[in-house]
């Protein structure tokens, strides 16, 4: 019945999240398997989401994908990889029955927007993996593991599956099929926990000291030490042609073999027990750890910048003035802070922030998503802080709380194609 | 004889050094006894050095000390081990002579200078405690092994007892007898090195992340990992109460028992063969490694800062337009760069950093030291620098090279004491 439809189409979107325990270095670069666990928190979809819009239709010539309103070449390697396992389970799952269901021989059209900034620097590609893969689950029914299909075209975005707090195994099959993302607790486990990505200001041209160097390496792409499993750098990287030193490599090894497992057990129970503290705690570690790990690498990459290292140095004195962890930080590759903290910090810390980083009027709204109330520092705090402020150091701060999985619109209005397949004109 | 003069004196410089394999984490606080050897080139006194007077009367009431024309408290227990020690060696060395020496119950004037700016970022420390030992040995007589006392002053003074390149034996020994240091290679064997220091500006306020976070640390003097032998962080960090990660201390030990020791040999033979590629890359690495580590510490530590990051940038950038090392860089506990490389580099490097660095007007002299020409440099390398300019970023430049050990200064007016044994006035 679906099939005389002219057209039939599923419009989802999906969040990103940022890990808490960091994934980094693959033992399989085609099917992005990870040489150790990882933990991430769901950031909302009110502040931050993509959204897809797929479509399959009698009419369609060819597959096709829009992204942010540009066309782009739907023959990418990881985007097939996601298309074929979609219609693989879909065919399976048909075998037998044969009811109301789009015809799988039909071609798609793909449209998906970011609504988040680049600037934010948060992995959109996780988000835009795992609402692909959920939209396309949805347009031809399919409801088994997801996350190992996202998996496949992000790594990262297979956590973005679900909804709270969400673990990565990184599992020790050959073909991946325990590589799969689970919930911890769903994002009514800990209200409290609120989110603040600091943006922080590009202050000279980008130097990337990462594009600067990039250039000088030889490809490498399959790294094997002795007596350990082969290693791959992150994806999120961009790195598949950097060397790495022998030292590094066994480093990495011994993070996944040795920390990683105790450090995913405790931060679980962090989550579940809902401790502040030490959450915060080993998950400042555990960003220290991967950048440290980054620039023990050859050329060494460095993603912290000086704003990123006053963050960090702001953090540890708010902390020590109260004598306990209030706030705390992790970076991924790149300089912008994700902060977490508890509700009734909030105010106060973007007082502080405000503080040290004075917000300059360039017109950009400093404050963004949830609400934050203005409040007046102690004299006492502020001397607490010992650092000159240092204007515009930081362009604006988004305030977020953890949030649920991948979710489908109904209203047609959301949808990103029109009927004719093709992408609506941006309202 | 020499008993009856007024007064005894004996005026030397000594040289600071910078490491290539790096010395961090101490097994004996104490003593000063490392967990890993480490090597460094000598640098030139005629760029940077320190002068020391010793002199000893029998008017002296008690032992004094003027450092940089400040009186000092004498009873630091540092300097009173170094003190303390050549006595012990003067009293064993007499034991059956008594020839023309200074008595050994008169006490001690001692007026050290260093000429080298403390912007510099070199460990004024390893020159300071160096001369002090060279200068106290000549005056007392004592030949015996002199690192090995003026490593009880501060670690790396041990290696500025030599020109050259030296290498610091960690030791094995608990009373340190064992833990010397000892020369690879005279300051003449490879006389086309050069050493260019970068003084970069301090950019903002000086918000040391490190004693930002310091204040958020408790005390933990000596730290212990199952299985392991203590570890103490080396003192030019002055961070004997930092807290360090269970991870941290394990990859230091790791560093120590598994990696130093071979680099320690390569490095041996990059200096023998004057193989200054691999001498270059494995400076870089080590320099690389020793700033990972303090980064996986907790609260981290961050001594690069985005200047420090540019020149890492830019050494790769430079290296990879000529397809092999010309220069390399290395980082001690500050953001200053050490850049190594040959003769035939430096003019064409320099002209590089002005390039990407260009002077600011501020009465200061950008370039001291050793003479360096103006380059015109090609349009070719200026397109393989991917940086924008980045003006006042370095502050100065000190172009040495490898030089001798400490030396005995034979001309009275450089005497730093006068005839009644105070400090004379700054000329």
């Amino acid at each position: 019945m679906a099939a005389e439809k002219p057209l039939v189409s599923v419009t989802c979107t999906a969040p990103t999240n940022i890990a808490v325990i960091k994934y980094w270095g693959k033992r399989d670069e085609k099917l992005i398997l990870p040489i150790n666990s990882s933990l991430s928190v769901t950031l909302h979809q009110n502040q931050l989401k993509t959204t897809t819009t797929a479509a399959i239709s009698r009419d369609f010539k060819e597959d096709r994908i829009w992204l942010n309103g540009k066309e782009e070449d739907v023959g990418h390697h990881r985007l097939q990889s996601c298309l074929r396992e979609i219609r693989r389970l879909a065919r399976k799952r048909r075998s037998g029955s044969d009811g109301d269901l789009v015809p799988l021989s039909y071609k798609v059209h793909i449209a998906s927007v970011n609504d988040f900034p680049t600037a934010a620097g948060l992995a959109s590609s996780a988000a835009g993996y795992a609402c692909l893969v959920y939209t396309l689950a949805q347009l031809y029914g399919v409801e088994s593991e997801l996350s190992e299909v996202a998996r496949q075209g992000s790594g990262s975005a297979c956590r973005s599956m679900f909804g709270g707090f969400v673990q990565w195994h990184m599992g020790e099959r050959p073909d991946g099929k325990d590589s799969i993302a689970q919930q911890v607790a769903p994002e009514s486990h800990w209200p409290e926990l609120r989110v603040l990505v600091l943006v922080v200001s590009a202050e000279r041209k980008p130097v990337s000291s990462t594009s600067g160097m990039q250039t000088s390496v030889e490809t490498s792409s399959l790294l094997k030490t002795s007596g350990h499993t082969p290693i791959l750098l992150p994806s999120v990287l961009a790195l598949d042609s950097w060397i790495i030193s022998e030292n590094w490599l066994i480093a990495l090894q011994f993070r996944a073999e040795s920390v990683v497992p105790g450090r995913m057990a405790e931060m679980a129970r962090c989550i579940k027990e809902r401790d502040f503290e030490a959450f915060g705690q080993l998950t400042m570690k555990d960003s220290n750890q991967f950048h440290a790990t980054c620039l023990d690498t050859f050329p060494p990459i460095c993603y912290l910048n000086d704003t990123s290292r006053q963050i960090i140095s702001l953090v540890h004195c708010f902390n020590a003035y109260y004598g306990k962890t209030k706030v705390a930080y992790t970076f991924d590759a790149g300089p912008n802070a994700v902060i977490f903290t508890l509700e009734e910090t909030v105010d106060e810390f973007v007082a502080v922030i405000k503080q040290v980083f004075p917000p300059e009027m360039n017109g950009d709204k400093f404050l963004k998503g949830l609400p934050v109330e203005p409040v007046e520092l102690s004299e006492e705090v502020k001397s607490a802080l010992p650092m000159e402020p240092f204007p515009g150091g930081i362009r604006y701060i988004i305030t977020t709380q953890v949030g649920p999985g991948p979710q489908v619109l109904e209203e047609p209005q959301r949808q990103l194609l029109g009927p004719d397949g093709l992408p609506k004109p941006v309202s």
